[in-house]
């Protein structure tokens, strides 16, 4: 008491008794047990598609040295949106901002023990500084999946068929639409079809990630003052208006074989109603070197990319001189949030609470407390009150809490050996041998 | 290929070439597929116990403000064992090294609106810079289990006897101890019998705390540094040396009633066994008010304290003028680990997988989905390969990865409908018609 009035009195002095804002911290959000039900919810539903095609679930530390992002994340994320500290070692350490540095980090320390492919998801928070707005936050979780070894083709195939597993299995597949490319066409067309230098290429690929941000003009100029002109501009625009059916006769080769074959693919795995060939898919990460894809919601009320991801043939590089190849997706929480409630496919959650146990007084209730614990252990979930008031005052706790049965027990169900059990939602009530009110809530 | 070739010219460039570090920051963990399995299944052994006694899991951000923390987190860490940042918009932020604030904060954001009493958990991860060593970690998973309102005794009561199921379930509770004190009682006889100051007080908690990691001369040398002597020290002494028989007779008084009445509730909960009183029990945080306790592996194997907590009457209000008394516990992963390993208590887990369907050619591969999807809609684990070599290397692969049955389907399975179905423990192999396989692994 007294010890705890001097804080009180030294936070006075230094004028520091104004109260603390409830608010988190701007970008992130508390989980209310409301809230964190949902998100349970949400990843419990994913865990069960990811796990069926036997991919294992891993973590790693939140914090990572901050060389793992410096090398391939991308200029932008590690300059203007990481989280970094010097820890008192002098390390300088970064609040993750994505998972696939930690995987391969974690890969190729054991790259020659695990058996391939290794098939591994996890489900981290993320760390950016941006600004908050609709589907994007400071804080957020992104379920990772990613394959590491077998052929790429059928990898990256099975990759995306078990992206729209997740969508099918929350009943919204119909709304996801997929929009493929790869990387190494890309590199083809920039650098041998139109003859861009390394520098100019790269930069032209971060102008088209963009291109969606800006109005039409803006990129025209942007990609003018690139020097992009004449006979590659025309290239260009014509790769940009490219279907799949001509891109082979348009762009013979490899790369172009690689997504025509792995279109035909997903089309043999029931999922060519959800893919289509989008040149204009680059994502952010420098690391990419294959197929690269994005999901977006064909509804126009939830605009924004679900999932994205591809293929990294050299990241695992990074830190082993084993090479592995490796492809991967990140689907985020809060723009799944956005499309199963635009869409409606939330669930009604029943109450949580399965009993409450009221008791007359601190006998009863000290009676009472091997049934509770025996249906505690049969998995109910059993509220006691931990005031011993009226039965009046108890029965009204039970109710806010939504608690769909209520035991009452006083000295007279004591005496009796029969307890009364009441049915919240009729109203109606029953008294009970103790040993088969167990019963009685198993199968309602 | 070449934009890749780039940068990695650039990092040539610049002598970057040398491999990063496989391992992950120190103190922390790399959670691989076996590692994640262990701690989920941890958890959801804890979260069955803590849920049926109807506590509400929430969550919150990893970083919070720097001042959440500085007001009652306690010197030591705050001063010493934080990881802080300055984010882009000049606000100090802290790695979160507890989850305690963040639940005042939370609950006092909706102190008004929600039923009381308030009882929630989280397992959150927590960093502190620490010296590494056995039990204890930069980042560790820590159980939290709060109840706010209530009666005092019977929430403190509860959230004993409930740390006590948490061992039960993973029948370790024979070698628990927990030993109770009351930081009232501490002021009382601190403040009002031995006639100590604030300061003082409050400085010789903290030596406390310290005593059972340094010599007894050394503790007793600083205790005489701080001018605690005569019969201040012959009451300290008479303090340490009580039995709870004894408290009320020796130190007549509310604190004193209050402790001995927790501790005979605890009794007719049926877990006198696992608790006595230690007077030498004071916790680091400064926030405590009213009982603390902290648990003991009486194995000498494992000393290492297990779980600790405490009631924190005045946390809230630091964030909302209602006050709301709460108390609460943190169990952290590392120090339960060691627990269950010492004991050997850890499970045996049966392979992950449930199947492996095994492809002769492409076209068998396309063959074999629908069931496949059957399959892992029905609650099955997978696996297809990823390379369409011969069987006997997807043979091979199946038993890598320890799964119990292969299924087997070519040219000749798909014309005569019978798909062949191989256990792998015995050996046998029989043939199947395809749509009774998942009834087949349902029952085995």
């Amino acid at each position: 008491m007294t010890h705890h009035l001097s804080h009180f009195v030294r936070r006075l002095k230094i004028g520091e008794m104004s109260l603390l804002s409830t608010s988190p911290y701007k970008g992130t959000r508390d989980f209310f047990p409301s809230d964190k039900r949902l998100h349970n919810w949400m990843f419990d539903q994913i865990r069960s598609v990811v796990q069926g095609f036997g991919y294992l679930e891993y973590d790693g530390p939140m914090l990572e040295p901050f060389d793992v992002y410096a090398a391939k994340t991308g200029e932008e994320i590690v300059n203007q949106q990481l989280y970094w500290l010097m820890d008192k070692g002098d390390r300088k350490l970064a609040v993750r901002p994505e998972m696939t540095p930690t995987l391969a980090r974690m890969v190729a320390s054991k790259v020659n023990e695990e058996p391939k492919p290794i098939r591994w998801f996890s489900v981290p928070n993320l760390w950016r500084y941006e600004r908050p707005q609709r589907g994007r936050l400071r804080e957020h979780w992104q379920l990772n999946v990613d394959v590491l070894g077998g052929e790429t083709r059928l990898a990256d195939a099975e990759l995306i068929q078990l992206a729209v597993e997740i969508f099918r299995k929350f009943g919204g597949e119909e709304h996801l639409q997929i929009r493929v490319n790869s990387r190494r066409l890309v590199n083809h067309v920039f650098s041998k079809v139109m003859g861009l230098s390394d520098d100019v290429a790269y930069k032209l690929s971060k102008l088209v990630d963009a291109k969606e941000k800006m109005p039409a003009e803006q990129f025209s100029a942007q990609v003018h003052e690139l020097g992009v002109a004449g006979e590659a501009l025309k290239s260009l625009d014509a790769f940009f208006g490219l279907k799949i059916e001509n891109l082979l006769e348009t762009f013979a080769g490899e790369a172009s074989q690689e997504l025509v074959d792995l279109m035909q693919t997903l089309k043999n795995l029931g999922v060519g109603e959800q893919v289509r060939f989008d040149p204009t898919i680059m994502r952010g990460m420098d690391y990419y070197t294959g197929v690269v894809f994005e999901a977006f919601d064909i509804s126009p009320d939830n605009n924004r990319a679900l999932f994205g991801g591809g293929r990294y043939d050299n990241l695992v590089s990074l830190f082993s001189k084993t090479e592995l190849s490796g492809a991967g997706f990140g689907l985020g929480d809060v723009t799944l949030q956005n499309f199963l409630e635009t869409h409606k496919l939330m669930p009604e959650f029943p109450s949580f609470y399965d009993v409450y146990c009221a008791c007359a007084d601190e006998k009863s209730w000290q009676a009472v407390q091997n049934e509770v614990k025996a249906w505690r252990e049969a998995g109910l979930k059993v509220l006691v009150p931990l005031q011993m008031g009226a039965l009046k005052a108890q029965f009204k706790e039970a109710n806010r809490f939504a608690v769909p049965y209520v035991v009452v027990v006083g000295e007279q169900e004591l005496e009796s050996g029969q307890w009364s059990l009441k049915n919240m939602a009729k109203g109606t009530q029953e008294a009970v041998e103790p040993k088969k009110i167990l019963e009685i809530l198993k199968s309602s």
